[in-house]
């Protein structure tokens, strides 16, 4: 990739002197940039530019060239790029539109391109991008003029949009933050943001990783990229909305949509996920600083107002504001002028007017053991009190790094000089309270989510009735009926409710006595997986005159609501004790892979949709920050003097789970709804299961 | 009030010629902002400002005065304030810190200001203030400086914080926002938000308000006010962290916890609350484009990302990206340069350079039936492009204003390019994608809950029968045992499992036999409201066995818990239908009085928080809004084929609690918990109920 940033030489394709020609506005940002390498401009017309000849054709140069940009026509990019590979040029950005974003002649250029490059192993950015920046070479190949005013820094951008790459630099630009490199992606028919990504965790000139997505290119290795990287990575991931269309197939697949999954994901691996620009800039602001260890905060602030607006928001979030020594705050007391102002944690500092005080107190207060954090809030008028205050947040800044604990500072002033503050200043400036406050806790929170037990959990797993089953499945092109799911995942150490088979009403009779009364009866048959929705469940039948009753009910409502099913008997099951019921499910997910999905069945799943997901596979400790991610959790825990549920059970419950789609990825979707929990050592049992094949079942 | 803002002549005391006094601040911001009316300066030392002498004293100024403004020590201002009584003065600003926000002197010296105001009928503002700022008057009696580039206009703002004035002062000059009349209330000793509200609602010179609130002054009184009102009114009210602490009686209490009260209260209203500075501008800005009346949107963008971004915050927030007419998309694809992109809605119109084609386009889109509001976002570079985009964007406020259908803009492009279109566009920009999507649906949901029913609800009210109820706990210095609480609750109407109270077992046995098993046992005693915490409840008692075992386990019980608790027997219930379970109560809320509240049982309010609260009284279409409001509200529609429940039976139930805190405002507490509602068409009925009244218990 490297050969992409630091060419020595760089053809621009589709240069004339026309006014309104893009191909001239590249050469002009190559100029602008101070570009040190060699460059050469090529157009059909020729004609010259800043005083350079424009080639008829790239075969024309007279030297060897290192990357070619194309801004032609769609339709003739194919033949350039062919060109491009017989003159050895193996680096080659494509910013023309109209390829496979664009129907059917687009798509037909798309492949020929792909197979061009292919054959002369060349690797190419784009089409329809605007292809690369780098801040420190000055290489820029966007066909648009960009703002003035960007700092050479260490943030690099990958964006999927052109429009919001320059987006981002004018954000990293307004906040004072230096760029180093920057590629608007495209299409990604070759290059893609993994390919991208591997190379800047490695770069050294690369502090920070941001990344504007519409689509996810290859997500298993985004995530094994993400895990393994020591910069931060903050992405937004934006074109959410047709999740929301797809049809669900299970309450797995219905909580399991497309988005959520990559929210799951990206926890999972200490990807920062954000909604906006904004946030992107917020989120590099709050790493920016060091590490917060714990959750004991002080609030130093010059206002009164802006003290109380951060405490609410301390307390909003979780951080504590720390009681500070008396003596300390007595001491405090003895610096303030007019002594009308009682000092507590946060402190109010507006009756000091000697600034050296604000560092000591600072100072004093980053010593101590209990404080993790501070949010430092300077009140002033820009021009007149601007110096003053500079030298202030610089030292503090200079505390925050010496001390290595975060110091997030909040000025208080006209727009201006907050404005003037982003470009001077080495650390972050906060433009709310609540910002400051906010940046603490992201950086408390950094990468907390992600855990290394990666691998297939340990557990019973027997592999050959497994398979057997999924043959049986498969050479019948269907998917799994109910005795056969529960029989799975009891094959995998899924404590169910087996009960017994039966294909008539006397059978059913003869079950039930062999199980105990009260039984469930559920219909069984190859198209009648959603049974509550057929009429093909009922619960607890007392008795044979119950049961006969409800039988022959049952099987006259599913005939007459799932009129195409073959009704394959039923399954008499024991009652279960009671317990608390809960959803644990996997599905495959084209981006990531296979998913296991945690949540509390009824209305929890239903009404709230609390879930929690991660990409498999997982260990135990993964299963278990899924549960306690849950809103649900406290019930598990047992709430007014409930008993806790067992736990334990249940996260051997998704580790099975785990297990079965890491050994069968086969098995498109498992669906163990409701697993009842029952109170601690007393486990849990799968009532019901469904498990989809990818398959297309025969009908 | 108006005097405090349109003085004809103001004296200033405190000041001297000393260069740290911040009396001399307050003449030099009169002198900057161009103040017309005579101003004369008052300090013992004597001297000169200005090229004016300096009064020893307020006696000695020749003139009469209309508005004093002291800044001296805490100590000396009761004799100022006696002064300026003496001499007529009868609008106070009192600047000076000490009082009441500082230890016992300070509240002395606060009683004597409000007594010897009050003597003179004096309105005094303050202490511990920043004073009155008018923008259109020149009168400006803040004691620091403040930024240059003040805009004249429409918004007026209340503050008890003058840190937090000078930051929402910054804030609106930074977005181009005009300021009519702005005051730092400090400590409100004498004049409130309230009374300055009430001026600046009818004040022809305020078009919004804004308010920056620590506490609250007579809520009452403000919601009355802020219901009348036309204009929009934005209110950040902060301090909210010391509601955690209170101790919680009951689930109402613990559920109306004073912040949610104000939530509650505010959303009654129609006033707009946020979290922080930058959403209250951002909040102005939505409520000045016109009303959106559906949930229909178009998006027009020159940057496909963009597209995308605001593509999904609409999904997000349920608008509606509608479908836009063939024929139209098709003339407006004719107009693309390259023709290298497809049209939809969002509308991705990066190809078209030709400016009046965004605007011919957007009148186009704006003249259709099902387009409510559209969201606007030019990307371009500040600079060139920027007098062009400046001429669109005008054009777009101008096809908002014609069309009465608002147009959210947003400019995607330099920082320093939006800074400077927000201070010359007749009309909002907004900075993000998202931002500019939201403000179409804060605009669309403005003053949407607010109702018109705020009087007393119809129907049953045995007002003797609760009259005698409460004159017996008065006399007795105590609460409501429980069967008294569900007979006030029955003679206002609401349906109660009453059951048949009980002294010793064999009266038990005899009462269950009477309400017909199975039953529930519920104890009765003075100290014993929360009778399950101390083991005073059992259920489903299917036979005389069971019951009598259960009685003597639970007298023990409670006994052993609860020690010091007079058990004054048991209420013996018949057991109730299955149905879904609801909370619902009432309470005392010192700022806003009685407020009711409605959440689902279990684990919706005890796990999620999820409660509705409105300040009583109102009628039934607020009490239907209320439970529409819960979460939990799907799950009283019926979920999976359940059936719904009997809303209209619940919406009665919180009109009868309504009716009694309304007649009987002595009780101060109502916790009927649970409600357990039927399916439709069967009612409910409340199975137990906790009513406290505002009496110190005796014991």
């Amino acid at each position: 990739m490297r050969g992409f940033f630091e060419p020595k030489s760089v053809a621009v394709v589709g240069v004339s002197n026309s006014l309104d020609n893009l191909g001239w506005l590249i050469s002009a940002n190559l100029q602008t940039f101070g570009y040190g390498g060699s460059v050469y401009e090529v157009g059909r017309h020729g004609g010259s530019v800043f005083g350079r000849p424009i080639y008829r054709s790239l075969t024309e140069i007279p030297d060897p060239i290192d990357l070619a940009v194309l801004l032609t026509p769609a339709p003739v990019v194919p033949d350039l790029v062919e060109e491009c590979g017989r003159l050895g040029i193996r680096r080659v950005v494509i910013e023309s539109g109209g390829f496979d974003e664009f129907g059917e002649e687009g798509l037909r250029l798309a492949d020929r391109v792909r197979e061009v490059a292919g054959r002369h192993q060349i690797r190419f950015i784009g089409p329809n991008c605007l292809g690369v920046f780098n801040a420190h070479s000055g290489l820029a190949t966007p066909f648009g003029p960009l703002e003035p005013g960007i700092r050479p820094g260490g943030i690099s951008v990958l964006s999927q949009s052109g429009g919001v790459m320059m987006t981002i630099l004018n954000a990293l630009t307004s906040e004072g933050l230096g760029v180093s490199k920057m590629v608007s992606m495209g299409n990604k028919l070759d290059v893609d943001e993994n390919d991208l990504l591997e190379f800047l965790i490695e770069d050294p000139e690369t502090t920070a990783i941001c990344m504007y997505l519409e689509g996810i290119s290859g997500g298993r290795r985004l995530l094994d990229l993400a895990r393994r990287a020591e910069k931060p990575i903050i992405v937004h991931k934006s074109n959410t909305g047709a999740a929301a269309h797809r049809i669900a197939a299970s309450h797995t697949a219905a909580l399991a949509a497309d988005d959520r999954v990559v929210d799951g994901a990206f926890r999972q691996v200490g990807i920062a996920r954000v909604r906006g620009i904004r946030a992107m800039m917020h989120y590099l602001k709050a790493l920016s600083l060091p590490p917060m260890r714990g959750s004991g905060v002080a609030v130093l602030s010059r206002s009164g107002g802006d003290a109380v607006i951060a405490a609410d928001e301390c307390e909003r979030l979780g951080l504590e504001l720390v009681d500070l020594p008396q003596d300390f705050l007595d001491q405090a007391q003895g610096r303030l002028r007019a002594n009308v102002i009682r000092l507590t944690n946060p402190m109010d500092l507006g009756d000091i007017f000697d600034l050296d005080v604000y560092h000591d107190l600072a100072e004093a207060t980053l010593a101590m053991d209990q404080v993790d954090g501070m949010v430092f809030m300077n009140t002033y008028v820009g021009g007149p009190e601007g110096s003053g205050a500079e030298v202030l947040f610089r030292q503090m800044h200079h505390l925050s790094e010496r001390t290595g604990k975060p110091v997030a500072a909040h000025a208080d002033t006209s727009e201006a000089e907050v404005s003037r503050l982003k470009k001077v200043l080495p650390g972050p400036i906060f433009d709310e309270p609540a910002a400051a406050v906010q940046a603490l806790v992201l950086r408390r929170d950094h990468r907390r989510d992600v855990s290394a037990d990666t691998g297939r959990p340990d557990g019973p797993a027997d592999r050959p009735l497994v398979e057997e089953v999924l043959a049986r499945c498969r050479g019948e092109g269907r998917h799994l009926l109910l005795p056969e799911a529960l029989a799975v995942a009891a094959a995998y150490g899924v404590p169910v409710a087996a009960g017994r088979p039966a294909a008539d009403e006397g059978e059913t009779v003869a079950a039930a006595a062999e199980v105990g009364y009260p039984v469930a009866l559920k219909v069984v048959g190859r198209d009648l997986s959603h049974k509550s929705d057929v009429g093909g469940v009922r619960l607890d039948l007392g008795g044979e005159a119950a049961l006969r009753e409800a039988y022959r009910e049952m099987i006259a409502t599913v005939a007459a609501r799932a009129p195409g099913a073959s009704i394959g008997g039923v399954l008499v099951q024991p009652m279960a004790p009671a317990g608390r019921d809960m959803i644990i499910g996997a599905r495959f997910d084209p981006d990531f892979g296979h998913v296991v999905l945690a949540g509390m069945g009824g209305i929890f799943v239903e009404v709230l949709g609390d879930a929690a997901l991660r990409v498999a596979p997982f260990g135990s400790a993964t299963a278990e920050a899924m549960l306690r991610e849950l809103r649900a959790y406290r019930l598990l825990e047992g709430v007014r003097g409930q008993a806790p549920a067992d736990v334990p059970a249940l996260v051997e419950v998704v580790g099975a789970v785990t297990r079965l789609v890491t050994d069968f990825p086969e098995i498109r979707e498992i669906d163990l709804n409701p697993v009842r929990v029952m109170d601690a050592g007393e486990g849990c049992l799968a009532l019901d299961a469904r498990m989809l094949l990818g398959l297309p079942p025969s009908g």
